[in-house]
């Protein structure tokens, strides 16, 4: 079972990268982003995305209800169903799927940020949260029966709200709920980078063990992307690839090695 | 079997509905549209629809890639998932699809629409079509492991393309493949009314055999819906209730025989 999880960024190859999971014979299951979308439709609608940023120093999208509509319309309306129309086209007999849908992500939602407002500490809760399990019945289920699921966020929270969260840790429940040996992560770089500037400094591998070394290494959303990885292995997987989703054909890449690979 | 359509109006009382629904036994499908969420998106957006005019004198919205690109974000994504969540709040254990995820109603693309430009006969075409099928086995698979199916437009063609088409005609095919004895249609009127002005000249009930007369009396989309109309009771469904989506209780009210009865 192979997880592939295709990045939001404007640049991603979505047509190249399903023309090329048309010819991979083990199950998948798709996850996708769709910030870069997202970020666009709310600036057209005038109403651009917030940031929060905690006293800890972590940055969020401030995720109101205004941004759980937008979301719902970038991801789990737009990209999410024109990459269920090329799976057709290539003759991948995809089903499109939010969080919300069959609560297919179950997560709880965050308490809230402790933010300054000017020199006032204020806790503002918006609406989103961390994915804890996924309907596993409903999966299988479909995979059983020939589909290929294709996830995305908003996911559904204790309450039955839609909630905002980190398709990264979509990615980790998912994982662990179908003991995925293999995720390929595509994103719009060659893989980890040593210096973010500089495409070259490409880390062709880096072993389980290395991982909560280069976690402090690194900062902000990618430190949260290495404790994903990390949780990934803890769970069992064998194989994670973070590969360049720009390229012509981003799954046979990743799979022959190329992008950063971890095992 | 019961066939609930939503009406995409801007006044239907979707909360009251799904609150309504979640005291049904009986297993039902939703149909819902959102051509007022879709108008006003593709306003906001600065690409405000279009509507051709065949030379034979019937309006349909243009659908070019932008306005499916709409009708993904509007129908697709933020009308369906928001009735999903809503449906999740009231413990209906709901999963939304559109007609292309996992081919779920499949159609053929529209020719082309002939119109006049200025003096100048040209054929038009877009992607719109009709409904012919939809997957049965995918619907008995979510119905019968207790899932309740929210569908939506676009459908898929017969070249795995996304298109437009009209949810009655979906409404049509659903019933056909569920074998469907009742169909709800909420709408944003009592029912359906002798003068489309004045709310209290509401039509009771309409025998099956009067709809055919009925057809003619009526114009443009009218004309369509209660074609729509006769083919169900072609196909044997035994009972067609349009009823008032703005009520309170719509769902109750429709059962009970409120607004326009046709059997």
């Amino acid at each position: 079972m192979i997880i592939v999880k295709i990045g939001g960024g404007k640049t991603i190859n979505i047509a190249g990268i399903i023309e090329d999971l048309a010819g991979i014979d083990e199950p998948y299951v798709i996850v996708h982003g769709a910030n870069a979308l997202r970020d666009k439709l709310a600036e057209d609608l005038g109403q651009p995305k917030q940031v929060l940023t905690s006293v800890k120093g972590y940055s969020s999208v401030y995720s109101d209800e205004k941004l759980l509509d937008v979301m719902m319309m970038a991801y789990a309306g737009l990209r999410n169903k024109r990459i269920v129309e090329l799976c057709h086209r290539h003759g991948i007999n995809a089903v499109g799927l939010s969080g919300l849908d069959g609560k297919m992500v179950r997560g709880t939602r965050n308490k809230g940020i402790r933010v300054y407002q000017g020199k006032k500490l204020k806790i503002v809760r918006d609406f989103s949260g961390k994915p804890r399990s996924v309907n596993t019945s409903l999966l299988h289920l479909l995979l059983d029966n020939g589909y290929v699921p294709v996830l995305t966020v908003p996911i559904i929270d204790e309450h039955n709200a839609a909630i905002n969260t980190e398709n990264d840790d979509v990615v980790r429940v998912l994982q662990e709920a179908l003991k995925a040996d293999t995720v390929i992560n595509l994103i719009e770089a060659p893989g980890f980078l040593e210096n973010k500037d500089d495409a070259a400094s490409l880390i062709k591998s880096i072993s389980a063990s290395d991982l909560a070394a280069r976690e402090q290494q690194v900062e902000g959303r990618m430190k949260r992307k290495m404790l994903a990885l990390k949780k990934l292995f803890e769970q069992g997987a064998s194989r994670i690839i973070i590969s360049d989703g720009r390229a012509d054909y981003p799954v046979t890449d990743a799979l022959a090695g190329n992008g950063t690979v971890i095992a």
